[in-house]
This record gives structure tokens, C-alpha cells and sequence, in this order.
């Protein structure tokens, strides 16, 4: 059997010569700043086991990772209405496009680009006032994760909403079509704070246990979710989980995952692990450069694919 | 352990009932006349047994099932050279759409949509005569399956030259930027001959038994292509092997698939089974009706889903 | 010579019997209800002459009109820098399209579109009060015009400004790529005040006039703009005055042209007559139905058209 | 008055000495080799003078200047039935752009570019043999230039059927929506024949003669067409003769015009001439760099302008 903890620390001791590093994000003021030398990665097994390397323990700006956290935390609210506002199809565009939302009458193609994610926010607020929902959001990550130090970055939360204007106009275009309930700049303000939530690589692998263990978490045995919905979030991870890069995702690594602008990625093999990768870097896409390159490598070395019946 | 054969028998007896069939492709006039009513399902599981139900036998013209076919063999002869010519991910229009080709310099975002399967055709083509290209294309499918009774549908051909009019301008786009190689009609020769495939369910699915197996035919223990490359061809079929209805067959059936707008699709439990569901009426977005909510049923029933571990 | 003062008559009977007389906007709040069956008609001529018929002294929302103004004032105060913020070509697409911003990085096409008409209004803003700015639009049309009673309707305002999330939209979009300098609320608080301007037919037919006279107002003999500037004015109201139904208002009427969505329109045949036209119900392309059908008429029976030398 | 033939000579002079000169079109391998120094300018006046400079007697390849005498003949031939098959709007696209035929269902915004000029090449061959129509239409452009020479360059004709590849994918794509009644090939063929027309400045302004003067050949006193279709061709000429550039010819030179790729411009100033000049080098938008400089200089200096009442 396979050795994670040895395969961990060597691709981290990789990813630390590498030069190709991607481009920090810069239109987020406090992102731009982080230095793009850091690479973490954490691997939690079936067993429980916790398996890190490099700044694994330093916490970074989850960025649109949050989005599988609100995705299932709507779902055990809204249940499967939540589909009648949003769609399950890759987009083919960026992360932050608008041009679809105008042929496709306001209903974003899926949860995981901004537009989809901002619709999502808008059903957890659903009429509360936004501390509360975000006070929600942050107590079931924390859950998730088993740590309560996991905390937002008002900084972040603040320089996007100063900023964030291309996911204002996305917001009142939906709002347009009504497919926005609440006060725009209250949906914003959610969506833009569960973004700007902090978390370490093992945190975040921690947190995304269970995906990989039918939709419960391993260590409280506590049913976060049905194994049924489980599984379609890991679908539209593999399918949606990257934007205009899944598909590559999907070829090359083989897992569903979920990034964020931040460098961070999560990534499941069901049954086998929960992981998550954090290089700051990001490609054209909008997703981390080495995170993806680690990723791949972690595949190949353990054989985990959701497509090899050999890993499954 | 699940008695396979009698799920088959089952969703086969079910189907026989829905009235919501969908609707015959009618843009190819020999099609067209094709009964709503058939339906066939045939399922190859990795201990090599064939479960059969409804007209499982029944020869029905594959359409762009034949890309997962013509894929592999491009990929066999070509290498990774092909992926310099067509994308790999999900198009977010439908399969015939042209208007990506334009933004992206004649270049097809993945080879499943029509003209990325152009591209695959002028691969094989690659110079020789179409008649050499094609015979090569139906020995291959014929080796796959194990049965020399796989023949082409001269009359589909024949319709599809003669009206394929989008095709045409698709190749003829590509061609203006020098992402074909050989003359227009030669390689939309090749393209409408191996759509006019004509095979049963039982055949597709033997057909198909190599991308349950890590590449190798299990019947004849031959390696088709490496393990890599058929994971890869999984991960390809699941993010954009229905073209614009990709996302929701990952989310509902949670398989690699690839459909055609004969109304049949081939579908791939990795380990478990190769998968053909044939029923000729189609959705809107050009996949078919009953096929997918067969194989729903099937994999619910079976628990095959390559998003959860209990499966694999 | 033609009796100008009959065919306004003439037209203004007619139109009364007509019964397809497109649809009241309906998204904004105060428009909706306005009756469809208004119909006015105003032509002040190269001497001085106003001729009238119908409601030509009811004032209506002159909403996407007031742009011609809007430019006219901003050319003036900004010169040429102008058009590097905003393009002069048609768009091909409808008037509150956010599409193109998104390939055309945030410039939109035109002046008139209302992605280009907010951009104008950041530079009349331009770091000062919104209610200085919008002080100054309504004295300079007032001034052209010649009537202290030009007013704004404040429910129009308010109405837009709760319910103008497309406007929002493309307010933030452009402010995203820097394409705006001002906060976006007051910005659009410029615009929605210019675009809730009220006039008569009579008022705007008055105000029109120094686009059919070289840039001078015809009563007071003061230069409002430079010849060349009214011409480039004229020219840009007949490739893009009427949206994505410009090319057949200029192929129908034959003359500069401006519409807005309250159903009226300001037409310029230079040389010979200011001419305004209001008729509530509205068109797929967002152009006054039975405005056009007029004015068509006026051109026919006048003679005028800048395509016909007979008429110039 | 203003002495139009040393205005000629005074723009030929000047043009000699640019050095931005655009690039000559290269797609096209005949065209590609011509000397992008040449310069030609023609002005036939009301009163039948015709001012000429530079090489004025040059014949050159009209390209897609013919499309106005395909239209005027197709008008003529099937009158307003045309307008079922073509739209008479901006596109807001480059010439040769596939994108709007996806979404407006193979119908062509305009008959300028190359879309909509294929469908009046349908049009006017009409079940006949390519040749005849060809013949018709060659025979249609002496009678108006009164210039037996006029020729077709079989060369150009050649070369654009055999690397034509865009176009062919537009012909298909119209062909896909029925909206091409004959083979694509055929109609293809009148089309390339048409463009490859090859006339001197003097022969092309003698042949726009007609559109300054209501429809009448001024020196046969031959009725072309109607005035009232005169007038509109102008419209369609000023709102789309440029392609994507059209309201920029219209705002910086404010006559009617039609260009080509092979670097002519027919520009039309009703009442007063037909201009025809030539400068091989194009720009960005695919019409003549100095073309259109030098138009513009013509209509400051002759104060020649549609919007302009002096002038008019």
C-alpha cells in the first residue's frame, strides 16, 4: 500500500522548486499581497489520518471554495428548489462572465460561478439580516472542520466590497430578472463575507470529509448531508468546480474539486480522502497553478481517480 | 450483491410504459421513420455477462457515440498531438452551435461536439483515401465488440452528405483557419460515415468494455489504449459527453457518458460494467429521453456512481 | 411648396384611427399607465414656424431622447476626449445589452446606448453634486428650448432608481474597468433624473433646433455647438438613435433620429425642421410604434430625407 | 464655388505623401501583391464633369463595392421580397462574422456583409446557370458606368473559390436554415465572381452615378430604379456600408459609402456626386485606410455631408 504521508511531503518539496508559479490575484487589495512562494497541502484519509506539508497549518483566503460550504448548506434548507434559480451545466466562460445571464434570463448556469454563488447567498439570507446568515455560514464550516479558530478576514470581506464591482452588476442583473429576493447589497454582503473566510490546508481538508464518506462527517458520525446529494456536489465539482478549466481538471486530475482565486483548491476521492492544496499563484483560469500541478501528482501516486477502477 | 440481470429487465418493463418519450431527430430523413417506441438496454459487467432486455438487439444508428470510438483511435495514432487541435472542456452551447469557433480561432472546445469530431475524422483521414479511413474506423469498432455483423448505414451516410449543411459550415469554418488538413468533403466523408454506424445495444456495450477496463478488451485481453488514456476518456465523456445537458447527466446518472441523437447512449461504470440504453426520442438538448432516465434507474438500483465510494 | 401645417394635421387624424399601436413600457412604474392612445405631433421649421397637432402640448417622459442632450452638453464641456470612453458604432444589439461591454472591455458602443449615455453622465458629474449636475442638464434644455417650464418628474426618477437594476448592472460593469470615475449611485442618480425629464412634442421639437441649423439656435442666434459637431450629432442619431432598429428607421425615414422608451422621438431633417413625435406604445426594439409610422409619413409627403437631393 | 477638381488633385497630393497606409489584404493571394502606394480618386459631378487624380484609370478589384449593384439589381429583379431573407440593420460584427446567423437563425443582418450579399447572389441566380447570372451581372455594371471594359478578374475569382473557406461556411450555415435556394456551390460561384469585378476609379464613380440622382442614370436619362429605392440604398449604405466601421464613416464623413477589401470606396453625396476612390491598404474594420481619410478631407473642403444643410 501506498505511503500518503511520504507522497505528500515529496510533492510539497516538488512544488517548493518550482518556477512557474501563476500570478498572484491582484484585484483583491489583501490577496495581492501574499507572496506566492507559500504551498501547503493536507491529506485526510478514510482513516482519519491527517497527512501535511509545507504551510499546510497557514491560513489562506478560501475564495470560492466556500461556495461547496453554502452549496450544501442550501440544500439542507432549500432543498432541491434551489435548482429552479440556478442551472448544472459548465458555463464555457469565466468565473465572473455576465454574457450568459443575458441570453439565459438571469439564472446563472451553476453554483460555482460568481452569479450561481450569489444566488445561493441570497436563499441563506433569505430575509435575515446578513450577520446572522454569515454567522451561520461560519459556525457549519466550523462544524465541518471540527475548529472553531477558522475565522473571516474582515479585511478581505471589506476590499471586496469596496471593489467587487463586476459581482455588483452580476447581482443587480439578477435582481433585474428577479432572481434575487433581498436587497442586493444585503446579498453581497453575505456572499462577499463567506468568500473572505480564513482556513488553513488541513482545515479545509478536514472540513470536506463528507464529501468522500457519503455526505457524513467521519469524525462526529453526524449526517451532514443526504449520500445522495453527496455525490451531485461532487458531480458539479468535477463538472463546474474549476469554470472554464474543468474540463481540464477533470482530464488530468480525475477528481472533483473546487478553487478559489486565493490558490487554495479542495479536492475529494470519494472514499479515499479529502484534500486541499494552497499555492497562490493562478493560472489564466482562475485557478492555482501548482495546486493543480500537486494535485495531478498526487493522483498518479496514489492512484486516485474517480474514472480507474483500480483507485475505486 | 444485486442481481443486475433482473434490474435490467425491470427498467426495461418501465420504460415500456412512459409516455414522455421525447421526440425523433427528423433532420435526417432515414431517422426520422425510426419508431419512438423501441427501447433497448444492455448492460457487459467486468465478469464479462450480458444482461439484455427490450430490443437490446435491434441495430440503430450510433451517431456521435461513434466519437468515443474515433477519439480513441485519433489518440492511438496521434498521441497527445491532438489535443494542439480541439479543447477539453465542456462547450456551454449546443453540439452544433458555431459561435465558439469564432472567438476561438477555428479551434472546438472538446471532441465530442461536432466539430471537434470533425477535426478527430481529418486526423484519421490524414491523407489517405476516405474509403481506407473509414474501413479502418469499422474494423477498429468491430474488434472492440467482437462482432464482424457491425456495418455502416450507406442510406444515413447518403442523407447526412446531402444535408448536413451545418457540418459543412463547421469543417468549412475550421478549414479557413487552417485547422483541417484534408479537403472539406473528404473529411466530412469520413465524419458522416462513422455517425452512420449501425449497432445494437448488445454490441455498443461490448464495444465499450474497454473503458470499464482500464483500457484493455477483458474478452480478448488486448490493450486498446493505456489506463491513463481511458480514465482520461472517462473524464472527457463525463464533463462534455452530452453536449449542453453534460452537467445535469454527472449530476443525475453520475457515469461517463456519450449520446447520440439516434437516441442511444453508451455509458460507463468504471470496473463495474459498459453500459448501452437506446430509445429514439430525444430532449431538447439532443439527448435521449428515456436513455437517460434508464440509466438514473440504473445507477440508483446498482449504486454504480463514480462519486460514491460505496460503488467503487 | 407643401403646407406643412396640413400634413402635421393630416398625420396626427390618422394616427388617431390607427390600432396597432405597440405596447406602454411597462417596467417602469409612472409609464405604465400612461394612456396609448396619445398621439402628438410637432414641427418647427427652418423659418421659425411651429406647426402642431394632437397632444403636442402634453408633456411625456422623454426618457433615451434627453441623450442627444446629455451629449451635446458633455461634447462641449469635454471636447473629443469623450470618444475615448465611449465608441460611435451601431451595436447590433438591444439598448440595455450588457454583452458587448463584456468583450469590448467596459467601453460601450455608443452615446446613446445606455451603457454609453451613463458613461456621458459620469462626465457631466464629473466630481460634483449630482443635484448640480442634474441643475445644469435641465437649465441647458430649458435654454434650448426656450421654456422655463420644462420640469423633471420626480416619480419617474425614483421609480427608476428602485427598480433600474439592468442600469445598475451596467453602471457597476463599466465601473469595473474604470470606465466610470464617480461613485455608481451618483451617477445613475444623474442619469435617471435626465432620462425623467418631461416634455411636450412642442418643447422638444423646440429644443431640437440647433441640429437642423449648424449648431445655433435659430431663435436667439447663439452658437450652441460647432457645425461640425451638430453634423457628427445627426450622424450618430441616424446609425444609433433607434437601437437595434436604427438601420430600419433610416432606411423607412430617412432622417437623424432619436427615440426613447416613454414613445417619444426627436427627429432632425437638417436644414428644414426640428420635429417631435410622441405616441406611448412602444415596439420590440424599444422605439415609438406609431412615432415612426408618422414620421415616415411626414417624410414621404415632405419630401425630406437626407438620402434624397430633392428634398436637400 | 468651390472648384472640385483642384480639391482632387489637392487630396491626391496629400495622400501621396501618408505613410500610414493600412495593410493590403492578403487573404486573398492576387490581392495581396498589389503596390500599396497606388491612389486613385474619382468625382462625377451633377453636372456630368468627372475630376480625377492619381491612378483614377487603374482598374482594381471592387470586391465588395459590388454588393450595391447586386443589391440594386436584386431589388429590381424581386423587389421587397428581399427583405424576408435579408435585414436591413447594423451588425455590430466584423464582414465576415457566423455568430449573428446562429442566433438570428441564418437570416443576415444586412445585404453588405458577406452573409447577406451571398443570399442577393441567391437571389439574382435563381435557378438559372451560374454563368448566365454572372453575365447579367457584369452586363448590369458596363450599363451603368457606360464602360464596356468593365471585366471580371478570373484570377481574383479563382483564388477566392478555392480559399474562400469562411464564406463557404456562411453559405452552408444560410443553406442549414433554408435560407439559399440554389447549391451552395453555384451560389458561391455568382458571388466570387461579383466581387472579383475589377474597375478604375472613373468606371466605379460613373456607375454610382444613379444613387446621387434619384435613381436615374444621369447621362442616358435611364431610370435605374425608383427614387424612393435610391434613397434607401443610401440608408444602407450609410448605416452598414463599413461593416463594424460604419458609424465612424458615417460620424467622420457623413456621406453614403461602400468599401472593399481590395481597398475601394464608392461614397455617394445626393444631388451633388458619386466618389470613387482607391488606396490598397486597409484597416482593422477591412476598409481603405486612406479611402476614408481622404473622403473625409473631400467632404470637409466640398462641405459635402447628408447632415449638413449648407451643404445640402
Amino acid at each position: 500500500m501506498t505511503d500518503i504521508g511520504s507522497i505528500v511531503a515529496e510533492i510539497a518539496a516538488e512544488m517548493a522548486q518550482a518556477t512557474d508559479r501563476g500570478r498572484v490575484a491582484d484585484y483583491i487589495a489583501p490577496l495581492a499581497g501574499v507572496d506566492p512562494a507559500h504551498f501547503g497541502l493536507a491529506v485526510v484519509t478514510a482513516d482519519g489520518a491527517c497527512h501535511v506539508a509545507g504551510d499546510a497549518d497557514m491560513p489562506f483566503s478560501i475564495q470560492s471554495v466556500s461556495k461547496v460550504f453554502t452549496l450544501t448548506l442550501a440544500l439542507g434548507r432549500v432543498g432541491d428548489r434551489i435548482w429552479d434559480r440556478v442551472g448544472r451545466e459548465p458555463s464555457g466562460t469565466s468565473f465572473n462572465s455576465i454574457v450568459q445571464l443575458e441570453s439565459e434570463q438571469g439564472v446563472p448556469r451553476n453554483p460555482f460561478i460568481n452569479a450561481g454563488a450569489i444566488v445561493v447567498s441570497d436563499m441563506i439570507l433569505a430575509g435575515h439580516q446578513p450577520r446572522e446568515a454569515i454567522g451561520e455560514i461560519l459556525r457549519f464550516v466550523r462544524g465541518l472542520a471540527g475548529d472553531e479558530a477558522i475565522y473571516i478576514d474582515e479585511a478581505v470581506a471589506r476590499a471586496e466590497q469596496e471593489t467587487g464591482f463586476r459581482n455588483a452588476a452580476l447581482a443587480n442583473y439578477m435582481r433585474a430578472f428577479d432572481n434575487l429576493n433581498n436587497p442586493v447589497d444585503l446579498t453581497l454582503g453575505v456572499y462577499f463575507h463567506h468568500c473572505a473566510i480564513a482556513m488553513s490546508c488541513r482545515q479545509l481538508a478536514l472540513a470536506g470529509r463528507y464529501l468522500m464518506a457519503r455526505g457524513v462527517n467521519p469524525e462526529t458520525g453526524k449526517r451532514v448531508i443526504s449520500p445522495e446529494r453527496a455525490r451531485r456536489i461532487n458531480a458539479l465539482m468535477l463538472t463546474c468546480g474549476h469554470y472554464d478549466g474543468s474540463g481540464e481538471f477533470a482530464f488530468r486530475v480525475g477528481l472533483p474539486g473546487k478553487s478559489g482565486v486565493g490558490g487554495g483548491i479542495l479536492a475529494i476521492a470519494p472514499g479515499h480522502a479529502s484534500i486541499a492544496v494552497w499555492s497562490p499563484g493562478i493560472n489564466t483560469s482562475g485557478n492555482s497553478q501548482l495546486g493543480m500541478v500537486a494535485l495531478e501528482r498526487l493522483a498518479q501516486r496514489t492512484g486516485w481517480s474517480v474514472f480507474d477502477p483500480v483507485s475505486i
